[in-house]
């Protein structure tokens, strides 16, 4: 078993998220690459030296470029906000380091491209943070539907909305600033959207209505002075996928009450599949072709029969968490990188993702259908 | 106490759920108009006779005219394909007929103009058959909307969705001619479309996309040979609302293991309800200004606190079901009919449902949004 | 079809309960015997009137034994408190009237005896008033463990609990009066033990444990002075059913925010179902035999394959309410009083249950296991 | 910021648990006594130098008499089957170790009176391995009933219902040897108990029903030669709590379809708390002054308001899973260790719950009430 270095840039929440589950992986995924907590990197020093202290890391440092530069790494996990991905991403790929950047990938997709084009050019490893997907129970609604077990799709229903800027009173901050791209569409829309991609394949049209429902946020919390919000807080998307099935699409972070609506219906000719991320252990299933006395949605629970669960608990019922899916990421990403099997979703995949927030944003701006294609 | 004449036409299902209504009624609404079973009208004579001795009707006659015609009746329930519904409203509002019809309510806006427009002169009190927005629940919501108890609406989302034509195998009717105007848009979609406007108002400008997610059936059940489908089996709509919000309302009834998903999620900055007619007797609602260390959707269980449910049940807990809910709409109907207040939902909003339903059509054909105004 | 005059003696909630039945069920189940309103009994002379106006019996007497009588009524039924069911049903049952009795039969088993034996002497038709068994979803839980569906029954769990006593200024009341028996474990109980009875067949021997958790309450609404409570507001048994499983049963006014949890969990060698009336148009079925990969609950909706659900609604997802399942038993009496099929429950099962009951209050009297047999 | 040994005996599931947990902590809470995985232990060696490697010990033993006796074990974390516990663990306290050792601590009570006595006389720190308690949810729920929030408790019902023995082909196996203990009343009982305590307090009393459903077992998997099981397999228990109120516990592995039905439902005079282990982010709690218009049970989301889900998760809805238990647990644990507070379940809590386990085999085998006072 190898070890392979990990650096680590940015120690806010997603930063210790993935510290913790680069820690974790080999505990639960053993036999692989080997992960070391090689070095952290933070503007703010201290907080570096602190992340460093708290996780194991073996250095900590101010500038990314240095951690980028050091021999001594192999993987470069950047979790800084995501306007400062592409110049990290594109000097990682130069010095040849595999990339496991948080999504969205990029304000734009233009960016994205050029960060896959960089990436493939150097012939790394890529990850794009999209940790929902990693879920055994999205896994097991992917290969139900690839194996036909749905028949034809229908239709298809995707939602990711939270509330968590749905008080009036909620300030202004960076996610709001339009040069960091879309709003919502970008920050949880990209979630649905890689989602519906995940199970469904291709988007090849869509028509966006792109909302600023709270049009005015106080500049500073509990000031008097505002300032405009310019960016989206609800979009809906009516959309076509390649596959030939229609659907919707909604994200919003002013949906009042909901901490992690993310969420899809998908209904097929035989049959019909129902999830939510709030409820991140259960799928429900209805089948066409059951006892119609005994027909009807079925709660199936996440169990060491849908791996890689078995690995983290040893029976049903006891449950996956957030960290559980970022650390199936990790992993994953670790095997890919050791040579194997590449899971994704990667820079391609996630660039994928932004051309259709893009085309929302375009959309929605000129009131029409736009072609992906 | 009077008593009024009540003449059905058609006993199909909705025929006899209008009879057992009008014999429910008086036991749950005493004191009010007291509705007398006169007459029951089916062009097959023997179903006519058959629902007389049924439900205890007076007279059985085959032809609606008659019916129409009798001086005995003084309110005429229209329970036929919606194609006839017009004739016969026009009819008996130039008899001087309080009229009772189900919904849609006919198949297209300038007819249901025409029929809003008859009645108003004759000066008879029309009802049309939203009966879901009669559900104490419902009326609880738009209580609560109006008090400002959510505070400033920030989005709604609304379906309509049932499986019933999910199978491809199911053959092609009446429900799928172009004739009887649109398909699950005006079928199921009224009804939702209904409910949003029930709740929070009129909707000023919409952009749809009416899709035929199964384009051939069988001509008949078994049938090898098909037909074309030519109406909307999903229809998606981003809406404007003139109080100013924005929402999106879909109708389908090709959603896989979907009974009777018809609800609603609508978001204010000081609340939030959910509700979904399969469960018909709860009603969920997160408040922003509970304590924080118990904030959540609470789940209220109708109760006799839920004006009329006191009226059918002892203690909540025992609930409604569809026929209370039609009780409910015949109850209210008769009330507006002996002068009393006019809750609706009469022709002229049966009208402004029809509008948008027509309004999608064509903002579908044309791809783009359109205003209502 | 022929006619059969119904007397009913009470006009509370559960006298009202039966009017509206017995005038809704020839609508639902047409062909049989047709019921006809014939006569009301109150002792308050003036509630007998306003309910025959109400309803639309054709008289209205102060004294049921007129009621009882009258050559005119062939169904006696009786919705007085049960403190008073003796009295009438052995002049019903002298009088050869069939007798469809509310629940629980009497406050003793020798006394619910005594009126089986005599309506059997007489060879009238009884039904006593345990609606919650006529849901479809609980005719279904019956067929599927008699035919084997669930396997061998390994444990039985039983509730039913309320709050409506939960709040200890809720004053004393006739409920609590120790001359009309037990407390809760008769009231609720009864429902519970009938429930359990109705799906596993009798019960064999038990354990219980009567508590009074509350055991002072005002006299009156509001008032300091209090009075002591004497009888149980949570009951709770271990059983054993002949059939050689175990379980428990549990009835309680006192749990605090349950209106109506009144249901069950059985689990088989082969399978398990899940019911709570609060949802009674849902019984939750899993089967061991499902591929693992999908195994769970399903969560089954009523529909017109669960007889008589079709009867009342056209599609699955309408949904019976509590009147309907009121309408159902009086369908099945009347069925049972023109010589079909007695599914009860009749006097005698009544019997059994009150046996149950008042084993329960003696077992926990003397803090030990009692047999039935 | 100090370093303590840990050195963990058994490698099967709960071993891995330990080593992921203690490998967790401090990068969810930093800054306490920092543990280093300082030595495995394992009968089968092999299986010990695994899991060195795939967790990072620093050592790997055969025999765990070393590892106890070890210099620079500070913690020792015991997680043999049960009825090794109590070897071990006298000789840690002997060795002046910190113990932290599975549930439930071992088969009777009097073995874990001894080895709470040897560890309390050595003054050295303890832990029992009852997770679910560390949930924040359980905690909130705890601080509320304390803070009187639920008024007076008036009954409680408490169930631990799995079904991973409900298969009658499941062979016997260590968990029903009689040598071990107790059967399901041990095994998931002692949580179920351990959680009733938690919340309520004392069990002062108590009456139980243990049965045995399936009787006999093949003797391996396959077999056609069976064996007697002659430990419960349910186990129903009444119970009278300290503070006054009564109740129920169950505990099955018998329930069909249950995989981790461990939940309670308690009732006040002011409120009421329903939660269940399956959907562990979820406590639902209904309050009695609520408006009674909006009066029903709240669906509360763990948050970072809840502590210490905010060391795990940045917002509400992203959810705990058991490993992130299993890791408070540990952190807790090691607090008291450094000094701090002392949160248990530590052994002499783990004594109490063993006495209601003893008291509950004995009751049922006498077929009485039994006073744990």
């Amino acid at each position: 078993m190898s070890e392979i270095g990990v650096g680590i840039i940015g120690t806010g929440f997603m930063g210790k998220a993935h510290a913790f589950a680069y820690r974790a992986a080999p505990g639960f995924f053993p036999g692989g690459l080997r992960p070391v907590l090689e070095m952290v990197a933070d503007v703010n020093e201290a907080a570096a030296h602190e992340a460093a202290a708290q996780f194991g890391f073996r250095r900590a440092v101010k500038d990314w470029r240095e951690l980028v530069a050091d021999p001594a790494i192999g993987i470069v996990s950047i979790t800084t906000p995501n306007r400062l991905h592409r110049e990290i991403a594109l000097a990682a790929a130069a010095a040849g380091k595999h990339i496991h950047c948080e999504k969205p990938l990029a304000p734009s997709a233009d960016e994205a491209r050029e960060m896959m084009e960089a990436a493939e050019a150097a012939g790394v490893v890529t990850q794009a943070g999209f940790n929902y997907v990693k879920n055994p129970m999205l896994k097991l609604a992917r290969e139900m539907i690839e194996a036909g077990e749905l028949g034809d799709i229908l239709t298809f229903r995707g939602v990711h909305a939270e509330d968590y800027m749905a008080d009036p009173a909620a300030p202004w901050s960076w996610r709001l600033d339009p040069a960091g791209g879309a709003g919502v569409v970008a920050d949880l829309g990209s979630h649905i959207i890689g989602m519906a991609r995940f199970l469904l394949g291709p988007i090849m049209e869509l028509n966006a209505d792109l909302e600023t429902a709270i049009r005015q946020r106080p500049v500073s919390p509990g000031a008097t002075e505002t300032r405009a919000v310019e960016v989206d807080d609800v979009a809906r998307l009516h959309v076509r996928f390649a596959r030939g099935c229609g659907g919707s699409i909604e994200a919003s972070w002013v949906t009042t009450g909901q901490k992690m609506q993310l969420g899809f219906e998908v209904s097929g000719t035989r049959g019909a599949l129902v999830f939510s991320q709030d409820r991140l252990s259960e799928l429900h299933y209805y089948r066409t072709d059951a006892d119609r006395r005994h027909v009807g949605f079925t709660r199936i629970e996440a169990g060491p029969q849908h791996e890689p669960y078995g690995r983290f608990c040893v029976a049903p019922g006891h449950q996956l968490g957030f960290n559980d899916l970022k650390t199936i990421e990790v992993a994953e990403f670790l095997e890919a990188v050791a040579g194997g099997e590449r899971r994704g979703p990667d820079f391609r995949e996630a660039w994928e993702i932004q051309k259709v927030v893009d085309a929302a944003v375009r959309s929605s701006r000129e009131r029409r259908w736009l072609s992906l294609l």
